[in-house]
């Protein structure tokens, strides 16, 4: 039987997740967290080895519950254009504001030993959906194949990225990108990458 | 007179780029600054009133010759897309790898009172460049005028940034972005904004 029943592992990644988001990797502690949970310290520790397997636990788990609402709001969309747009509709949703989650995360991703792998790994969760539109674009020969899936999804999204950043240091109030923005973006990708 | 007279500002700002790129903005002391110049303390805060300017000096001076190699690229050459393909090759050049002390800098710049403000100024820099090619480029009527030159650039610069992450996390061995991929990054853009 499980010496401490009444922690979940997943109340823990939420506790967590909002101290690490809050607070910074470092600010952070496992006690904090504990005590947040209301258990002791050995309680975390019997479900992650330490806090940076927790930390990294954290990020996967947010990389994957982004992946998951990015693939659903393209779901029973046909068109991989409009799937392709009403997918990073939901991501720049979700990650609206420079102080979104994601990016407090990610900045604390180098505390982690292995974070070049972690980021990848992460990179390809949040890409997957936008991956797997264009591969099917692809297959029915609507865009080239060359740029790879892969390689056309990172680099819609760092479309996305560098226009936000623009609007943010051109001074542009309220949200950095709007849906007309993703509009912009993916009609001159697709201009760009149809067959 | 200057009570230094022999301790440059620009030799100060090499050091300070030196040290900075290398321990990070935190180690970096202006006790170790001015030790490295053979100076005292009182030498470095004559030419900069607190190691904050003297950070924000040195991102600018780096962002400015940055910006400088990068025009000079594309000087001499008339198309606006081969203009832009060379800019974008010497950007390359200049910031090859992760550690590159561009982004060494720039994640240190979350130090700055005005960060947001400096890192605007820092993007301008080095978007620079390209936002005057794309402007020729729209003149002659060669591309759309939306997105404004100024959007298109920073797409054009995240584009490649996503390709770089993606070829990374991909785990491609040596440079991230090589000419190949400029020109089918170019190429696409251009296919999708040309009129």
């Amino acid at each position: 039987m499980s010496p401490h029943p009444r922690v979940g592992r997943e109340h823990i990644l939420d506790i967590a997740e909002k101290l690490f988001t809050e607070h910074g990797y470092k600010s952070a502690s496992i006690r904090a967290i504990a005590s947040e949970c209301g258990v002791t310290n050995a309680a975390i520790y019997y479900h992650f080895p330490d806090k940076e397997s927790l930390f990294a636990e954290v990020m996967q788990r947010h990389a994957e519950n982004l992946r998951e609402k990015m693939a659903q709001a393209g779901e029973n969309i046909s068109s991989p254009r409009k799937k392709i747009e009403a997918i990073l509709n939901a991501y720049v949703n979700a990650i609206e504001g420079q102080y979104a989650p994601i990016f407090m995360l990610r900045k604390d991703a180098k505390h982690l030993k292995n974070s070049g792998e972690h980021h990848g790994k992460l990179m390809k969760s949040i890409n997957q959906p936008l991956v797997e539109a264009l591969q099917l674009a692809q297959q029915i020969d609507e865009i080239k194949t060359q740029p790879s899936a892969e390689e056309a999804a990172a680099m819609m999204l760092g479309m996305l990225h560098g226009l936000a950043q623009q609007h943010r240091s051109a001074g542009i109030e309220g949200r950095a990108i709007l849906e007309d923005d993703i509009q912009t973006a993916v009609n001159l990708f697709w201009e760009g990458i149809k067959k």
